[in-house]
């Protein structure tokens, strides 16, 4: 053991020395990573890892597939332009055209698509400007550990506490709310209602709501359908935009393209990133309904708003959504997961665990403090790459590529089991 | 000309239906862009465009460098990973080693290699944040003119009325002082002294000043080296951080890697983006004294902060960097630049021009209102990209990339010679 | 009836033609007041009116009581000075002597007593003021439908929307949370507890929390005793300062001098304004706990905290505290109050009529829409004194001054009893 | 010495021991004080001194007029109501039809009044709100060393840093602009105009400019008459409301009622306060013009707006002004005040010493440091009441009575050059 630490100590050098202090991940997972395929991964060592990860969600479509592979060496090859910002280009173009048809007409979606930027918090940036802009209030109603970006606009609608003193500037125009199921036995919704309700209530009528359906960042906390669609009522009988951040949830995440289609809602404005890029370049949308596209030319930008290579990978992820097929394979194998989850939770009654989230955004809340930090670790030791959230990183989170199969969750399920054991044998 | 604005039309048509109205560069340039190499692209007609605009600065190296793309797709057909976060890989690890070997140590820097996200905006915002812990004030002093991103953060530093009324709320802890030659005849460094001397001048002292040392959007304004030298000395002695944003000016484009250099100043933090990453994929750094470096882990993140792609390519971007032979060739053509910009504005004496810019970011500035847009328009028609900037668009911005020859850049100066010349007879 | 409104206009035409559309009262009791004494007032007709306003709460001792009319008198005739900020007077002295003796230590309060200026709104700034410099904290927790006054800091503590969009700015650094029963069948307390304890809720841990035992303006909302004790419990646990703003509660509008004596609670900083100025000349105080009093001279000033006549009249005024039987007096003309005020409900069912609040600070809330002001205008024109409050001025508001007998409460009650039945008889 | 100093201790004891330590004015003069009339005041122990403060601008009618004090008292034992929020009463509506007939038609000035609670913050906070009210704009441009009130809006166009610090929260929503000559060689109105006419400046178009012709606690900086005209003309050419703080300078201070009169502008909200209450006691008012007098009713209120015996005084006051007798012994006077600070300035050439100020609101600017203080202390212990100015306190600050004579003036400047001549031995 003494020899490993002493080997990795050599190999993170240039990450130790050179790089700030704000990196995180490379602490955690203290080796170099090489490879990478489907859901594996491989550092320098040849050690190869089950990935119960895949880059924080975006990597939904698992690492390295061949077809996103060939079609961007093509591209690469052809000469193909690289960065356009918003110029037309042919990738842009049929990936517009793809999405219009495999997305939004099956799903009845009259959005327009905006390209804010390559990253989710660009996207939510995006939705916070139009939304106040379309309303002209300033007000943003968030949700109790919501996660939304580290830019002081998504920050102020980002819970928690660590993140927002970070900001180093007091952040305002938003309201936190309580999101499904925040206080024992109280119902949220009409705590809600009755804020907008009454003139008297201190809150301003916001611009707009924002939500993910699933909580990744603030716990793998899973709204009820109902809980959503009451929110979504709620958003049109007072006039208020509805927001849903799909980064994190989006792509097939939760077992449907957008997250929230089981609810049957209608957001006026989705935000998606993460896998919307397909094979884990930067790309991120943000979804108008046409009504509320009511963007100057250039009132919001940046440089790279026009990724090519992702748009050329993006575009061949949609073919998974061709069908029904790869969303029942990520129903079936959530259940599969689920299933493991709960015989680990039965297994160990001392860590006072709880199942959290549905698809394969699914969690274990460990009641008993200070655990999940070690487990991970061990996790890593034995191969699996597994990360924690929640406010007091009390949940353990998986969230395998979807082209995982059963086998694989099984593999990383055994090797969690395993360092469950081994820290509560410590 | 009907048959060309039918078919341009027919040809943008994905664009107008599908994207949101807050696209701009697909309405000044309305073609599909498919091919480019070095300083040229192509439409998906077979028409080739000189690029004087080079992704607005993110492309210095050129389209589609031979290397480049080689070891790039090597990477990918190795199943190097794609993403990962701020794990440690592989192309991060050469990255970093190659940046402190090329960049920093002969500059004698020493800045510890933050990694913000891959945009500019997510950079400055970075900044914003560190600058304001460190020294427990919230004050951020930026100038007029300045263009730092799109984000709240950013924004709040940006001068543009436009973009700043875009937020849909009011921007806060900021104060806008006077570039340099802001005002005729006066001394804004004067002015900036006194406010900050003064107990009573209704500005506290703050976190740190950021600027451009040319600013890019704001019409290519460049400071003289007397002027940074005093903002320089003037931090120092109020114990202020000095952010320089180098995200346009920066890698090369005024003639030194870092803009600052001429100028022999010394900033606590420096944003870099655009052209860091060699090829145009979103890549940003934030560049922070050791001193300074007081994150926590994880205290500002962002999914693509791991875009190995982009490393690599940016890794070899910096092999220019090991003479002086690029960076003298830069300064070479920019006189050719400067000469060709000064031949225009004598021949035109009604268009009450003047040369602006330094290195190869430089502007005409046209006295005569209205007439920018027209021009960038015949000079499109004729196969020349290039844009306007300012506050009321009234500069022509010449961004050739770095790669460029005296040719490429004669003959987009000629191609922009018969635009005007078009213009003026209309 | 048109012949009293020609007359009416007349006499209000000054006020209609000079001052700003801004002035509110004058236009309910479209007359011109001349004289008062006790609870009675007089117009310049002679007409009389029993009052059941008292200032809004700032006639607590009735008008013109005849000793402080007395002492005021010698003291201008002695060439007292009148006005002195914070400079040593004769009456400042006495007053603070005798508030310390008669108020603060029988009541074993250990107060600092602060002049913050001569209103009530100045006494809140300085609160927030003192509250956020002790604890290094910026935000403030205040509850729905409280109301501490206009001016920018003490609006953004107040929950009014009509009055908070008069800001014309954002407000910021508050959080609204439910007052006692806000929500049906909710439990506001648990709400504010989950809210403090989870490092996710989106609610940083604030200086202080601030409240009115009774809200008088949100619409005679009186907490219980219970409830007060939990938020005093919550602020020592989380080490959060307590404000009560005691500006229109305290000074014995409840049966108590402080309104939370009941609740055996022990503030941090207490606000008080309107009736401590004994006859209705502009005072305040803000009482600051000893270990909290950590102002710089100076810090928070204001030209007319040395209102000398008030203090006068507040010394005097004192007096009535000596004993407990003034208090007592109090409570037996609260049930009074309350009895009467029962049986108008129980008269009218059709009002859909509830009792609020306690001591002589109580209230009718009419559940049938748009009824208040009619019935205030029938109660003016039949010699009633009586305002409306609440979101949506829903609440009949009674503050008669505490120096009213049993008659007077019934005189008043019966005029009011006419005016409703004449209301609903429309 | 010491003697004097155990009395004093003793006298303190109740203001040391149970005042918040924010009182100041009681820590640099240490003792009691009892009477007052014209410009002399009495302690308790008989003591005289004379006035050059006057209550910091708020009895420019000296103390205690006589028939101010028999009218009160007149009033008083009628049983004349005291208190009245904006109700109609008798002197109420005779101050308004007074302030009419002497003050504003005179001058040809259209101004609604606003009774907005009685002090000079008040009345700048209401100032703030209707300004962004009407012109729908949130910014307000404030100049260098203003100080206009202690409440969060006011403080937000306060220019002090103490001052500032003390909110306790970052404050917005304002620009600070140099004030005339704050540069030296520096052309004010040029950086000015330049950051409203460049859409590029980082300066939103403000709804307001808000100054003081003559900053009183800035140190009795004097605006020119030209500079404040070149304001005027900016704003009406910008369509920016241009509000002057006429709190300290205004009532007859500078030698008009108005400070602005001899600029010829036409502002567009003048605010009032301290002397428009005659005797002291407080009161404020905001003028404004008829179109911009968009006020709901009660969208600003307070519970002191109706101080009827301040009214009472107010209205006698305004007898002074139906001449121009007063104004020009006022500025008689002034002639006397300034030959008697000139001499002192020549001299003491060692205090490097200049001249500051207009009217009887006169000011030295002493250039050596740290005396300032021992002045004012040497002074109060000779019998002369004066205090200090301006961002270090490096100002002796001359705002006696408008009331006092010739002798008195030359009295107090003896006493002063004797406290310089002790100070200086020292």
């Amino acid at each position: 053991m003494v020899t490993t630490t002493v080997i990795e100590d050599d190999k993170m050098k240039t990450f130790e020395e050179l790089e700030s202090t704000v990196r995180s991940y490379s602490r955690g997972w203290p080796t170099v990573f090489e490879k990478a395929k489907g859901y594996k991964i491989w550092d320098t060592d040849g050690k190869e890892y089950i990935d119960f990860f895949a880059g924080a969600g975006a990597l939904n479509y698992g690492h390295n597939d061949e077809t996103m592979q060939e079609k961007m060496i093509a591209y690469i090859r052809d000469n193909g332009i690289i960065h356009s910002l918003d110029m037309g280009t042919t990738p842009r173009k049929e990936f517009l055209e793809r999405f219009k048809d495999i997305i939004l007409t099956p799903r009845n979606l009259d959005y327009k698509v905006m390209f804010p930027g390559p990253t989710g918090t660009n996207s939510v940036e995006s939705a916070l400007k139009i939304a106040r802009k379309v309303t002209g209030r300033d007000t943003v109603i968030s949700f109790t550990n919501a996660f939304h970006g580290m830019t002081i606009g998504s920050l102020s609608v980002t819970a928690n506490s660590f993140k927002r003193h970070g900001a180093g500037v007091p952040l305002h125009h938003s309201v936190s709310m309580p999101f499904d199921d925040y206080v024992e036995d109280q119902d949220t919704i009409a705590y809600l209602e009755r804020f907008l309700e009454d003139r008297g209530s201190g809150v301003a009528l916001p611009a707009a709501i924002i939500l993910e359906t699933v909580q990744g960042e603030g716990g793998i906390n899973a709204a009820s359908m109902e809980w959503l669609k009451k929110v979504d009522d709620l958003c049109k009988r007072w006039d208020i935009l509805l927001i849903v951040d799909d980064v994190q949830a989006g792509c097939g995440r939760t077992g449907t393209f957008f997250s929230f289609e089981p609810a049957g809602i209608d957001p006026d404005i989705v935000c998606l990133s993460k896998s919307i890029g397909g094979v884990g370049l930067p790309m991120a949308l943000t979804l108008i309904k046409s009504e509320y596209d009511q963007w100057g030319p250039g009132e919001h930008n940046g440089t790279f708003r026009g990724n090519n290579l992702a748009f050329i990978a993006a575009t061949e992820a949609l073919t998974n959504w061709e069908t029904d097929h790869f969303s029942k394979s990520i129903q079936e194998k959530a259940d599969v997961l689920r299933k493991g989850v709960q015989a680990i939770i039965s297994k160990y009654p001392e860590l006072d665990a709880h199942q959290r989230g549905r698809g394969l955004m699914q969690g274990i809340a460990i009641g008993k403090d200070d655990l999940t930090d070690d487990i991970c670790a061990e996790a890593f030791q034995r191969g699996l790459i597994v990360e924690t959230s929640g406010p007091n990183d009390e949940v353990i989170k998986f969230l395998p590529p979807l082209i995982i199969d059963k086998e694989g969750i099984e593999k990383g399920l055994g090797i969690l089991d395993d360092s469950i054991g081994a820290t509560l044998s410590k």
